[in-house]
């Protein structure tokens, strides 16, 4: 069973995954490259665990071909689904089971499809395909917290080429959800405002930090962005969740993401990327002051890795100049 | 002139640093290897900016051959000493002008010297040297914290082969160290007790997580490590400054730190590695709850930049197996 540690000093949980690959000369995340070989392509359903829900058009059956999305559980899962929660000291320190669920989504059938190639409504399956698996993972009481993200590209991370997000349902706040929680409480308090519709107020009227803009969302370069072309997508209307948001929000965003991606893959030589999405925790109330949102950060730099140690940033691009360079990128190749 | 700006909900303070190389498809944070000529060899003085500081034992000019160890200012600093520090606001946004040191120490005029191949005594040298820079540099009344890392290989984000360290001192203080500082002054308001001191006391009593110790240091895997291998190195006297050791430590920390990067060298293959001194930012009252230390990360992972965007990390190796795989690596060839 896998282990959430708590750092003593800093607050911080770490999950100690202590069944995964350990051979201390091979430290893989997920599953290797075989040969060519990809279990998430049309027709190897019977490579990965059996799925977990699919959008199917056709009527065809679980675990077949015939599919256009398809979430399956992470074959080397950071947490395990089964079991009790339970919080426990050794000593000083706290712990926990590695209780929580790691889901893959299979974004497509065809290999060679990249978020940025999809069509929009496509995008829109994917974002559907989060909210079905939030809603659901939602119901478990142990789970306090839902992170979805996107490794794309080898160097952000992924192991398998083929075009995947990954869901992780845990049963603490990550640190950064907890300093966002946090900080935007304390502008709330203060201001009786939200913090990020302040931030888009202000964005609106400086435009020198906007990407792309459509009537529901915004894609802006942050004003103290950590990484060059750091790009956040936040909806125009204030909403904690991720999972609340109206039908036309997701087709918006869909539209407006692709726009955004294809310009960084025009811009930026088709860059690797995380995308993350910054979605509320569940039982804390935050529903005045938290605003759900996108951080997409392309892999330009070899991140120092003092950075992870200090938490302290350097970034040599200024986001007034990465937002006009992806800005004037062009979307026809 | 560089920038500090805060991001306006988690106060994280990043460096946007406009004057270096910001060509979108080029981005490097110091200078470029250009066909084996080497600026930080014995010879080539006349290639970095004017020493700031050396030990020399043999009477030698400044800026010349001689030199067992060298502090040079960076050339291509994130942030620059002069000017008046300025805080203001850009609407809701918070910014700084970018005034900071930022200095290179060359830890050996040999271009194949390595700190784990290094003499105690010669890493002792790099140990007073650290200290030397920071006396000197607190005297500023503008800066509030020193940072000193070394980045150790290409993927640790180093840009120059040759041994070196770096120094920035900083008017901020960054995100993690206020995060230790604020989690040991919780735990000493409850406790009265350094959390540092417990966490030794525990790891003394349990010595399944001691990687190496001496009488005046330990070496440990910590119990909530978040990469593989993460080891920290402990004073076993309390203390919140670096600065501060007797002499007598400094020895001590020497000689254990060779050993702790050979077994590394040993059991990882050379791993690159970022190592990270932390010790307390200077007018916060922190002697009775902060206890200095060395973070050291080897990189061994291809980090998923998913953590650094949510905060939370998974770690593949427990930290019970990394100790007893360092503790039982051999230190001769």
């Amino acid at each position: 069973m896998p282990e959430l540690r708590r750092d003593p000093i800093t607050g911080r949980w770490v999950i100690i995954s202590t069944e995964r690959e350990k051979r201390p000369t091979s430290f893989k995340l997920t599953v290797e490259r075989k040969g060519g070989f990809c279990p998430f392509c049309e027709g190897n359903e019977q490579h990965t665990p059996s799925e977990i829900m699919a959008y199917r058009s056709n009527g065809s059956e679980r675990d077949t071909a015939g599919w256009t999305l398809r979430v399956v559980p992470n074959k080397y899962p950071a947490l395990h689904i089964e079991g009790e929660l339970n919080r426990e000291g050794e000593g000083m320190f706290d712990k926990m089971n590695g209780i929580g669920a790691h889901e893959v989504v299979v974004e497509s059938p065809d290999h060679e499809m990249t978020m940025a190639k999809m069509e929009p409504t496509h995008i829109e399956n994917v974002f559907w395909a989060f909210r079905d698996r939030m809603l659901d993972l939602k119901r478990d009481k142990r789970f306090r917290y839902i992170l979805i993200f996107k490794n794309q590209g080898e160097a952000a991370g992924a192991t398998l080429d083929h075009s995947h997000s990954q869901i992780i349902a845990l049963p603490i706040i990550p640190k950064l959800a907890s300093e966002e929680i946090t900080g935007a409480k304390a502008y709330f308090n203060y201001k009786e405002r939200c913090v990020y519709c302040d931030i888009i107020a202000q964005e609106k009227a400086e435009s020198t930090r906007i990407v792309e803009e459509n009537p529901d969302f915004i894609a802006i370069s942050p004003f103290a962005a950590r990484f060059p072309f750091e790009t956040w997508i936040l909806p125009k209307q204030h909403s904690a969740f991720f999972e609340n948001a109206q039908k036309k929000e997701y087709e918006s965003l869909s539209k407006l993401l692709r726009i955004v991606l294809t310009k960084m893959d025009r811009a930026l030589a088709t860059p690797p990327y995380n995308m993350i999405i910054h979605s509320s925790p569940f039982y804390e109330n935050t529903q005045d002051f938290y605003h759900w949102h996108i951080e997409l950060m392309p892999k330009l730099t070899k991140v120092a890795g003092f950075e992870s140690g200090t938490g302290f940033y350097i970034n040599p691009t200024s986001p007034e100049e990465a937002a006009q360079f992806l800005r004037e990128a062009s979307l026809s190749g």
